[in-house]
């Protein structure tokens, strides 16, 4: 098959049965906006097997030939994200238990214990049924598990799995009961049976438990997964398979209730659903495209790969506080610039707008005018040719010099943490300050996890970010140590390295491999109310310190900014240390923009020439790099409200107009204009 | 009888019969205020049936005596929205089921299983034990059922209810299954048992089965209040019945719970509670006033007939955010603002504080003094001397040119939909808004629900307003259109004609029949972030547009309004299409009241010519219109902080102080002065 | 044993029990630091009984041993406060049971039911195991009851035991109906069985309910805690007993969960946790220090004797919602301020961070570094130095010659009074604005309860401040009468004196003894929206008043201020009246602090010529005095953030220095500085 890039979405023809008219108009509109790839079948259990034993799969049948006979191409789901009603009845072990014990009723969606023999077995059976049926089918190019995994189940059955999950972690119980500290509070456990789920009705203080317990959720659904994914690799083992992560908005952070990291290990593709907020009344423009770009660098990351998004909106969504449409020429510009940090897939959800229920007002290519006349039909058509036009950068990279630690356990971790400023430590706003200083200046970023760090080494970066890593097992400092003796550049702040993979203080405080590293001791934390405000100096300027300013002892390191008021002024606030080859630094309070501006503009991109685009833009015009087949390719995107203009180092082409713009020029970028040049 | 206009209000002897000292008092000061008619036996079960089957009747005989002594009139209460102890003791059944499943408690009120068998039983036979002892008292002349009807139950009789509700609505499930769209996320029903009500830890996103809850909700209050009145019917089929409805502040509209209009048909009488928070410091006084005028206009629109303020507040209530004390001459004021829109009477919530219990301090007739020299009970003699000087208007009629369409059901389905600005769509607030226009050019206006423009026509109107009438059932669309072909001219807005009555989408996403009156067609709608505007150019001035823009494509229309901004400037914002022998107009953005006046004064006040009153007053003086026997009574109200003055067409005589006004002549109005000028 | 100040803190080695270095570690900061008093076993039930009948307390020996060793103290902690898991897992009735009726899981602490039988048996078997063993050690200095008192249950067997509660107070339930009122609603009851604990799913609105479940939840408390007790009383008769209270920031008030008057009762010393949140942004440490001022006030006049802070933090907690570490200085400056109204013992919550759980960010004397060299530890060792030099001050008494009442059971009843401003009718913030005034002028102050009133009289008191006094039974109204008849003074407020011990609101509304003694009649009470305003004319200057406004008749009273503003405007706002020996004043407004500086300063601290220290000091700097075998101790401290001269009536030493300051010269208080001259 040619190269081509994905276009496309959620299908649900399922909705549409007794409108033939509707599912012929689907095909002919698929053509028209040039889609080629569906997700087909989630949610549609009830019309597959619509009472127990009885499967109607002709529906999809005749879908599945439709979508083949134009050379699409299908990603069939399992539907178990939503079960028929008749299953929940029969069935009741099937649906959820809330962590206060309540047996929640038949609805919604996502809704599975996910440890129920009954429930894994009806999965089996029907998915057993959609590979044997489809294995050999012309338009079956991938398989789409489950839809946006989440949630938790405390029933029996659940609690049962958890214990018996501990104790295969543990061994004994005294090793978990040293490991949950405890003899706090007379905590201590005689047995695993003892150890139950978080729950506001129970326990909630044991920080250690409620770790375990997402991780266990994370195993959990893990396993579930795993489940699912038997028969299709049994009967389909050359169908790559892949499930939609979720990605939050505005604070940009990967869905929390899951921990992504190993979740990554067992699917082929990564997928990710992406909603940023355009054009709202709170940020520029180029500060929404930042959020977007810190998570698809994110999901990239996980496997250092090409991704998809599976699902984006071609206008607005319905769920967000105000649900605005893109304005002209957002849509494409929203699409490379996922293009841009390694998406080779554009797929909404959704291709049709449902006339009924919650998601009626969702974005679609489809409105409920079934028309091709609307704007956001003429949008799609425009990216679906524009994705035709710039075909060759499929499979291409992403390279990067710089990565940035994301940490889902510190995340969870640091929700948990009484102490410090407590209602929000604001840990994924702080990853994402960072990230923003670099995105700003047009560098290339990984952002990875200590998973990541531990399995693979940092050796191919020549700066690893890593903004309060409050949780530093000694895997974790180990391969930070072993990383900064080899040459590399380590930065790290306050909040950072305090406790271990089981929330326990690390004696001192503070993990003494960081110590060695950076050359310092943390005394204290300083946390500072709302309207209260330090001050940094550093290189002769005085920057803003805010939330929580670290009070310092310096081993070794050379101190490059000080503290300006309060009891510690004077003292070290800002820190370099050599160590082995390398150099670490440390930035002990949390500051505004310009401070991290200045600081890594100075220590990281100039100190260690770190490459970028020779593409002179004003800000807000971002560029982003891929590379492939010896073809570097940049994408040229304007973020702002008005036209900009770019100049090149050399004659380069642009992808998406066709045209080739001169070495040295002024190239104008109209607001909102994208470029792909190579 | 003479004629007399009812003045009086919840009086709770049972409270006090241990103090008959107290209950002498009260047929002294009833005296004292003219007080003339009061509700009895509200929450008296106890009181009237300590155990059971054991009654004891005697006290109310004496209470009804005392009453009939002075000729005042009893409207004699069922006790069932509360229930004694023993009842649910009992028969735990009684007691209600939250939507969470939890089985409540004996306490507070408002709290019974509306389908139980037991508690319908109990209500009968303590309903016909008091129809059968005061069917001759002199007192009795109307009956009051319950209270405040209120609330639902999940219990598994309400459940079967409900079930079988649909089965009777629906016919088949497939039907069913048709109308909720239910495809989307497999949530396809095989049998009527399977659907159950919507619940926070079951279904919330099944928007069609949401609607059908609280329709049932509705039916299932009207069927428990049928069998309510049964006894009462047979035994005094002279009485009229009654049963007390709500309107809320700030935001005024008839309470959300039930939909009044299909209640309305079954009560004889139509009640309501009224507290308005009057001297709040977030509006002037007139604006409190005006919302007030929106509930008048909204209750007496139900049944075209003069009604019952049948509880409101002489002073203060004590379930307000601040429980503030009208000010001197604002219990006058309030009350002749209600007898302006239709109220026949005048009534309290309560007679007497009561010592102890949740209402202690809320105000009454009677405080805590017992005494007739507090302000409060002055205030109350003087509104009882002024309803005897103004008798004569009772049973005048309230005749209106405008209608303004609330509708409950709309009001209901986008509080569920999620789309636009998601958090409020501010339904009742748009509404109020154009109404108020009216309010403020003293227009008279009918609030009126869709059942009836589809029962009674809209013939008699000059102008229909249907603001963001989301729902468009064709029943709907097709007494819209009649009625301007017929001659009439309609105005609508953004958000309006999208969904049938299952809030399922029209196909094309905007009711056919109402593209064809407006001659228009909705595109897109872009929904604002708060600080967000847009401009529409009308009639050479410019307004701000906010939260919602709906863009149009213009078939017929001729366009009067144009956007100024953003992507779709200069295309239209505000349409007029000849229709027939009729008008349409379309509003396509919320606007500040700028606009709407400018517009609604030229449009509808100048162009449909719609009659006045030919008082001048100035802004903040009310002036609203009574008929009756060929005479017409205008009801002069200073809202404002200052004395105004008035000029009049012709000699008039105000018939609360007697004096004549000359015409011509400039008379003044004190602050919060009233007059009823005939 | 020597006069000594108590200094040291909860003491968790059963925490440690596999870390021998660090308990040795222990043993050996206490001394650094001056430890002498240690609270040991809080939370240890599982390390002393690890399964049921097993029991370990040869660590303890060891622990008690060598705090002996170097002469320290232990107060024994029964563990009762945190239950092992097997006690839950066996006997499932020691949890709690939820006002919702949900059975609560293991975990957290302070969860047990207080009427198990099962939960009584075990506490008594550890507690007797713990004296029995320790009854005759020499480190034994006084027992710690349990934790934190909290909580509640509604369990069968609570409910029960709140039933005989109610017949044991009542006798008759139609007593109980009478002080229920419960005729309203058709509340009545039959008999005592159908009365169930207040719910949201049930029963909120009969306030007398809502008491008398209170003080229930008091007396069942206590009741646990005099269970408790039993054995320690029998075994050990001469060692005190202790528990420690509670105070909540930033409003100062005793812990609202319970009643501490009663409780005072039964414990032989006053023990509170006192965590003020120092160094915040929203006032100054002044305002911090008078809060902290009010509550040490509180808990010395519940045994009107010195008292222990039984727990405090010598640096930050961890559950503010900003933990921010004391500045230099501080900790001995907020520890003085504790001595200096009462305190005779400070000691800390804890002596060494956990690893682990949710108090492991708690400040504590050890730090995770377990060094002496951090800035805490320094901290605590100067404050253990200067505890050592100030040890004559032990057992010194406070004299005041005012007293302010605060009433518990007024607080619960205005918490659920509906009316006036509904969501907050802010008591303690009222009772501490009249508090700060005195705070401010250095004027000693008892904070007493009207069961002290009753029961000891205030003779004693030259002003009797009640603000808000909404709850006045009889018997108070009786000791307030006879207080001022025989020459004492009283000021009372708005909102003062309305209803009786059931909230049963008096006849005429205001207590016919408070009319007496004040010589008015409140007649209304306006209540004003948060932006609105009156204000007061008194002694020609102009005061705001906000909130609320009592309109007064006057009888006998001498007008002293009125009001400025609406239709009471000229009316009396201040009044002053003569009854008996003695006066009586009214307040009827809330207002700000310049008319409370203004009008005590005038009609309590001049005209009574109240007793102040003779030292000159500017604003900021505190005063308060101690006496004890003749000697006065002037607590001299700067809560403000420079250096301040103090000039001394008489050449003074200064214990905490050792230096004696000269008469009249001008001496220098550093920032944050102390000290306690005699």
């Amino acid at each position: 098959m040619q190269k081509r890039l994905h276009h496309g979405g959620d299908y649900n023809p399922d909705q549409w049965l007794k409108h033939p008219e509707i599912l012929a108009d689907d095909i002919k509109f698929m053509q028209q906006v040039k889609a080629n790839t569906f997700s087909v079948g989630i949610f549609a259990w009830a019309a597959l097997e619509p009472q127990e034993g009885e499967f109607t799969f002709e529906w999809l049948d005749s879908v599945m030939d439709n979508i083949a006979s134009f050379g699409g191409q299908v990603i069939l789901a399992t539907p178990t994200a939503a079960r028929p009603a008749w299953l929940s009845q029969k069935y009741p072990e099937v649906t959820r238990t809330s962590p206060r014990r309540e047996k929640m009723l038949h609805g919604a969606r996502h809704n599975h214990c996910f440890t129920s023999p009954v429930y894994r077995e009806k999965t089996s059976i029907i998915n057993r049924k959609l590979a044997e049926r489809y294995k050999n089918h012309p338009a079956l190019f991938m398989w789409h598990i489950s839809n946006e995994y989440n949630g938790e189940c405390h029933c029996d059955l659940c609690r049962a799995a958890f214990s018996a999950w501990l104790e295969q972690k543990y061994g004994t119980i005294d090793t978990l009961n040293d490991a949950y500290w405890s003899a706090f509070w007379s905590h201590t456990y005689n047995d695993f049976s003892q150890v139950e789920p978080p729950s506001d009705i129970g326990e909630i203080f044991v920080h250690g438990l409620t770790l375990d317990w997402r991780r266990f959720v994370t195993h959990q659904t893990i396993d579930f997964y795993k489940h699912e994914i038997v028969p299709l690799r049994e009967i389909t083992p050359n169908i790559p398979i892949t499930t939609n992560f979720m990605g939050d908005f505005p604070q940009p952070m990967p869905f929390a209730g899951l921990n992504y990291a190993p979740f990554a290990q067992v699917v082929d593709v990564i997928s990710w659903d992406a909603y940023p907020p355009w054009h709202n009344d709170y940020e520029c423009t180029e500060e929404t495209a930042a959020r977007l770009a810190f998570l698809n660098d994110y999901f990239r990351s996980l496997k250092n790969a090409p991704f998809f998004i599976l699902e984006s909106t071609p206008s607005m969504v319905n769920w967000h506080s105000v649900n605005r449409p893109k304005r002209p020429e957002m849509h494409l510009l929203s699409s490379v610039a996922c293009l841009a940090h390694g998406a080779d897939a554009i797929m909404y959800f959704q291709w049709r707008k449902s006339r009924g229920s919650s998601e009626k007002f969702h974005g679609a290519v489809i409105d409920h005018d079934n028309s091709a006349q609307n704007r956001v039909f003429k949008d799609v058509a425009q990216v679906g040719e524009m994705l035709e036009r710039v075909s060759e950068i499929k499979g291409s990279h992403n390279p990067a010099e710089i990565a940035i630690i994301y940490d889902t356990e510190t995340m969870w971790a640091l929700g948990e943490t009484q102490g410090f400023i407590r209602a929000d430590k604001k840990y994924p706003q702080t990853v994402f300050a960072h990230y923003k200083i670099f995105r700003d200046g047009n560098a290339p970023v990984d952002v990875i996890s200590p998973d990541k760090c531990c399995a693979e080494g940092l050796s191919r970066y020549k700066a690893v970010i890593a903004p309060m890593l409050y949780m530093m097992p000694d895997k974790l400092a180990n391969a930070l140590a072993l990383y900064v003796e080899n040459g590399g550049t380590l930065v790290t702040t306050y909040i950072s390295g305090m406790v271990n993979e089981s929330d326990l203080v690390h004696h001192s405080g503070f993990h003494p491999k960081l110590r060695e590293i950076l050359g310092i001791q943390v005394t204290e934390t300083d946390s500072l109310y709302p309207t209260q405000r330090n001050g940094i100096l550093y290189g002769n300027a005085s920057y803003k310190a805010l939330d929580n300013c670290a009070v310092l002892e310096i081993a070794d390191a050379e101190i490059l900014g000080t503290y300006e008021q309060d009891f510690y002024a004077g003292s070290a606030a800002v820190t370099h240390n050599a160590y082995g080859k390398g150099a670490a630094y440390f930035i002990a309070a949390r500051t505004e923009e310009d401070f991290l501006a200045a600081f890594y503009e100075k220590e990281i991109l100039n100190h260690l020439n770190i490459a970028l685009p020779q593409i002179k833009s004003p800000r807000g015009v971002s560029i982003q790099t891929r590379t492939g087949n010896g073809v570097t390719y940049y994408f040229v995107m304007n973020f702002t409200d008005e036209a900009q203009t770019i100049q090149l180092p050399t004659d380069m082409c642009d992808l998406i107009s066709g045209r080739t713009l001169a070495k040295g020029q002024q190239s104008l970028l109209p607001k909102y204009g994208a470029m792909i040049l190579k």
